[in-house]
This record gives structure tokens, sequence and C-alpha cells, in this order.
């Protein structure tokens, strides 16, 4: 786009919207004008939301979560079990299983699953972070609630082995017929799962 | 998702997101996630960007072009030809026209096309303000490169109407094979009209 006939403001707002996932140059353009059309009701108030959500959040130090509290909400909590540690992928992940109510307990955020294809190496991941909480004693239990992928898997069994030695029970999520799944549409893989661990 | 796992920041932040077009409540929680993740690349740069924007860009009362300056750039520009308006749907399409470097005149940003069944009447478009240019003399000639459909073309047909009895040409942009366009990829209606307009 040619400097006449958009400002460079137009230009950079573009540009950084571009580099959210799913966007690109036409989508980004789309957004753009969307925003400038609501100006009052949407451009200026997301402005404020980013600035405040930029200033005030930050990862906490012990589980990996996003949070304005340091620690985060999740670990402060008094209410919660601090002896069963629940590891996430990524903070979506603990959002889900939070929206879920699902899980009372405290969370790790791994910050991804080993893939020695995409170059992702134990040091890129919290796992260190967690096995120095696991040391610290107080946790009688480990849940793993990675992908049901094979790096999911590789990462479940590298985590298992630097947490031996430990006395803790380590389990993952049960892998079966998803709530209202039909079965035939179910892959092969997961139909298979839900027969083995039939009960 | 509970207030426990996610601050009012972030959910502000994703309810904003999510109402920008494409996005739904998951892929707005992506988005912030991977804003969250880059704070300083990203979300801090994009908040003052829209800020910046939203402070500085308004709508031409001209052309309605979005624009820090009042009236936009294009219509101050000395070195375009004033006498030329091109109309089109929406600003977007003023951008294209413009990376196209297709077209060195001034433009005319309807708002839309009417559209009988999704109620959009000639009022709520800037047909008036067209006229009101047109009205004020020095142009000679309307070219429109509105959407080559259906309430495209009866947008043209109503403005052509409104225009009539002024001594100014109205021509439209040329349909026909897309530059690039494999022949047997392209429908009907294109096809029959690039044979009709040969040359």
């Amino acid at each position: 786009m040619s400097q006449k006939s958009a400002g460079p403001e137009i230009l950079k707002m573009i540009e950084l919207i571009a580099k959210l996932p799913g966007f690109g140059p036409r989508s980004a353009r789309r957004a753009a004008l969307h925003l400038l059309k609501r100006k009052d009701q949407l451009l200026l108030p997301l402005a404020d939301a980013l600035a405040d959500a930029g200033q005030k959040i930050e990862r906490c130090n012990t589980c990996g979560n996003f949070d304005t509290l340091q620690p985060c909400a999740v670990c402060q909590s008094t209410s919660r079990d601090e002896s069963v540690i629940c590891v996430v992928e990524d903070v979506p992940d603990l959002w889900a299983l939070e929206r879920a109510s699902a899980f009372r307990g405290r969370y790790h955020v791994l910050g991804g699953v080993l893939s020695p294809l995409d170059g992702v190496e134990p040091e890129d991941l919290t796992i260190g972070m967690l096995v120095d909480r696991v040391k610290e004693g107080g946790i009688r239990e480990v849940i793993f609630a990675l992908s049901a992928t094979l790096d999911g898997q590789i990462t479940v069994d590298y985590v298992k082995d630097q947490l031996e030695g430990f006395d803790i029970t380590i389990t993952r999520l049960a892998q079966g017929v998803p709530h209202g799944g039909e079965l035939d549409h179910l892959d092969e893989g997961t139909l298979a799962a839900a027969m083995r661990s039939r009960r």
C-alpha cells in the first residue's frame, strides 16, 4: 500500500495485527478497518486492554501460568490441593481444565512438548523447574495432561525418567471416547485405546 | 474460564479480540496467549499502535477514506487528477487500487453497496455526498469500481440515476479474465463477459 493512501499509523497497525496467529496481510487489513470503523466501541478499548494486560500480567515463577499475581492465583489459593501437580503443555490447556472444573490442584506449564524434529530439547521446557518443585517435597501425585500425540508421549516418558526416585504417583489423563463422540467418526487409535481401558 | 485461573485483564483482552472478524472464543484465547508470550515485541507495540491510530485517524469528510489528515492525503494531493472520481465500496478497495497504482484521481468511499435483502438503503451509503461533489463542479468522469455482483450492479444503476443530468462520463471497471487466470477455472459469467468485451 502506498504512503499516499494510508498513513504510517494505519500501516503500523496492520503490520502488527498481521503477526497474530491466523492472520495474513489481507485479513489484517480487514481487521484494521473493522477496528477503525468501531473506534470507541472496540479500537480504543482494545488498545487499553492490551496496555493493561501488558503492564500487569506476567508469568508465574512457580508454575508458568499467566496472571497479575506473583505467584499466580492458582498457586496462591489455599482451597486447592497443593500436593497434586497437573502438568500441561501450555496455558490454554490450563484454562481448558479450569473451564471444565476438572481439577483442584496446582499446575505446571511445560511450555511445549519435546520434539526432536522441531528441535525442542529438554532445556527449552520447564522440566527442571518441575523437578525442583517435586524435590522441595509435599507432592504426592503428578498428573500428565499432555496431548495424546507421539511428541506428548515422548515428553511424558522423558519427564517420568527425571522424576524417578521420588515417592510420588505418576498418572496421565484417560484416553477414550470423547463426550458426545460418535464411534464411526473416531480414529482407530482412539477406539483401540478406549477398548483397552474399558471398565 | 474461571476467575481463578485468569484475571479480569486477560478475560477483557480475550473478549475484545474475539470481536475481530474471523475470531471466535478459541482463536481469541490463542491470540491472547501469543500476545502475552511476546509482550515487548508484539503486545505493547500493538497497544501503542492501536491507541495511536485511534487518536489520530478519522474518516475524510470529502471521500470517506481513513487518514490522519482532514481532508485525507489523497484528496489533498495536487499531483492527482481531481476531475476523476473512482467510486469504491469500502476503504480496502481504495487501498487495493493504490497498491496496484491503477488510478491517479480522487476516490469516493460509498460505505457498502445497496442490498435490499440485507436492508442496506441509499441513505446508509454516502451517495448524497457523491452527488454533492459532482454538483460542486470540476468533475468530468466518475468510475465505478464496485464488486461485480448483483448488489454491485444495482448500486451502480441507482447512483447513475442520481448523477443523471450532470455533464460527466460514467464508466466502470472492465470485466474479463484476471491476470494469470486459467480459463477452465473461471466461471461462465466471467468468460461470457470477457468474450463480449474482446478487443
